[in-house]
């Protein structure tokens, strides 16, 4: 395992309606990314796209895409050229009528590594994933990249601490969350600020129960759908370190990339400090892997 | 299970090497909390004394004592005259040479309801509770009190989202966390208010994770030890909703009561708008029973 500092970043943005276009936006910020210093980059969830799980319409599926595929196949260009690892969320087709929300991981060479499937699936008025995305039967994963060790995740996933726990159990400094959250309009006055607050907090817990940072790049905008209701993408993106703290926050309409210098050394040494790992009463958990008793 | 609202209470106070005096401070804040409409107080950990785990000294056994017994008797009177639940952390003695870490739970009439035996135990410079304490054997419980069904951690365990998880399961609408945390003196200017952060935003972690309440108080004060040396504990109490969201805080020199109002059925349609028991991927969770593999 890679043991010398990274530099990771996130793209926090806004899609249209062009996949190509979008890839264009991405690839605009991964090269303000490298000028960074940036080794390991992540983009939001499905940024090749709006955000389509807002209403249930078979059209969609023809948004999807093998991976390996197209979408990585330029991608590892890119990678190659940047001498950079891309995280990639992406809609995947699996085979006729079985479809993923998946990650696609590329090292810096170019190579495709492998991907995560999101093991979580939500189902919510506005993200009706359940329609679109057969739950991740990947299980938990981590990445060896040229620069280090990462785990990835997907967005509901990140209100999972046994997500989080079973990334960081394999090893990684850092898991990233590409993520699409945002507000329903007609609620944000009332709920916005508790709602990005408790999706920041959630994840800082997890930075702190693992030892491990956490980078979660969210989209940003109001992404009308042909309903005629939409969703504004709360953004809010951010980077914390093993204690929870921010490294870099955005707010909701910041476009960009932001960055952090990640030392695993640095990690096992508060792995050592906080030493969780140590002190887990495996033999008392197994009603993890059980459902709730009836009342 | 009850179904109503009710109100909790949390103290923050200091402690002095006489059991006794200790024993009528709480008191003191036991009744100041009844004035305020407490139900269901809660008490620092191990409060009855200072705490003895800064060094390894066999004297100190001699402070246990059962459960039920002498602490659990007073306070039972206590608290039927209150009418209050109190849940009350204390040095168990089980047999000859084998004590635990328990938290004791009186209900409002006074019967003694059952206790929890902290299931993981701290082992750092000052905090040599292994010496001390045996592993709980109980595992993770709530308890059916008068006013409402409460969950019950123990310090340590609050670094441990498999605690809080199985904890909540079971139906509490609110987790409380006895504490005993404080600052190295040496280390307070550079990492002080890092440290008391974390331990705070971990446990609202737990809270968003879990759409818990979270209660925690903690001692306050410099307590120095026999060898020279001390720790001062940090105090910043605090009580969150299932947002993670501040009710009530303290800083590290309040003394006194800290209040919220939970209520089991807002806790119930917080579970149905965030549902995440709906979604827990049970069948990929086993290796939370098992350790990290070797790299």
């Amino acid at each position: 395992m890679k043991n010398t500092p990274f530099t990771i970043g996130i793209v926090q943005m806004s899609m249209t309606a062009d996949a190509a276009h979008n890839m264009e936006t991405a690839t605009k910020w991964l090269r303000e990314a490298k000028k960074k210093g940036v080794q390991v980059a992540c983009l939001p969830e499905l940024f090749l796209s709006p955000y389509f799980c807002q209403s249930e319409n078979h059209d969609f599926f023809a948004l999807a895409e093998a991976i390996p595929g197209p979408s990585t196949d330029y991608l590892g260009t890119l990678a190659k050229e940047l001498d950079m690892v891309i995280v990639a969320s992406l809609f995947e087709r699996r085979t006729a009528g079985m479809y993923h929300n998946t990650t696609a991981v590329i090292d810096a060479d170019g190579t495709y590594l492998g991907k995560y499937r999101k093991m979580h699936i939500p189902d919510d008025p506005r993200y009706y994933e359940k329609f679109y995305f057969t739950p991740g039967d990947l299980g938990f994963k981590n990445f060896d990249t040229k620069y280090g060790r990462i785990g990835v995740l997907i967005c509901w996933d990140q209100w999972f601490p046994e997500a989080a726990r079973l990334t960081a159990m394999q090893g990684a400094s850092v898991i990233f969350y590409p993520t699409a959250i945002g507000w329903h309009p007609a609620e944000k006055a009332q709920y916005g600020e508790e709602q990005w607050n408790k999706w920041q907090t959630v994840q800082r817990g997890h930075a702190v129960a693992n030892n491990v940072f956490v980078a979660s790049p969210n989209r940003i905008g109001l992404e009308k759908d042909a309903d005629g209701g939409g969703l504004e993408f709360f953004g809010h993106s951010f980077i914390c370190d093993t204690s929870g703290r921010y490294i870099e926050q955005a707010d909701e309409k910041f476009e960009g990339v932001m960055t952090a210098v990640v030392d695993p050394a640095a990690v096992e040494k508060q792995r050592q400090y906080w030493p969780y790992f140590r002190d887990r009463r495996i033999e008392h958990y197994g009603k993890l892997t059980e459902h709730p008793s009836e009342e």
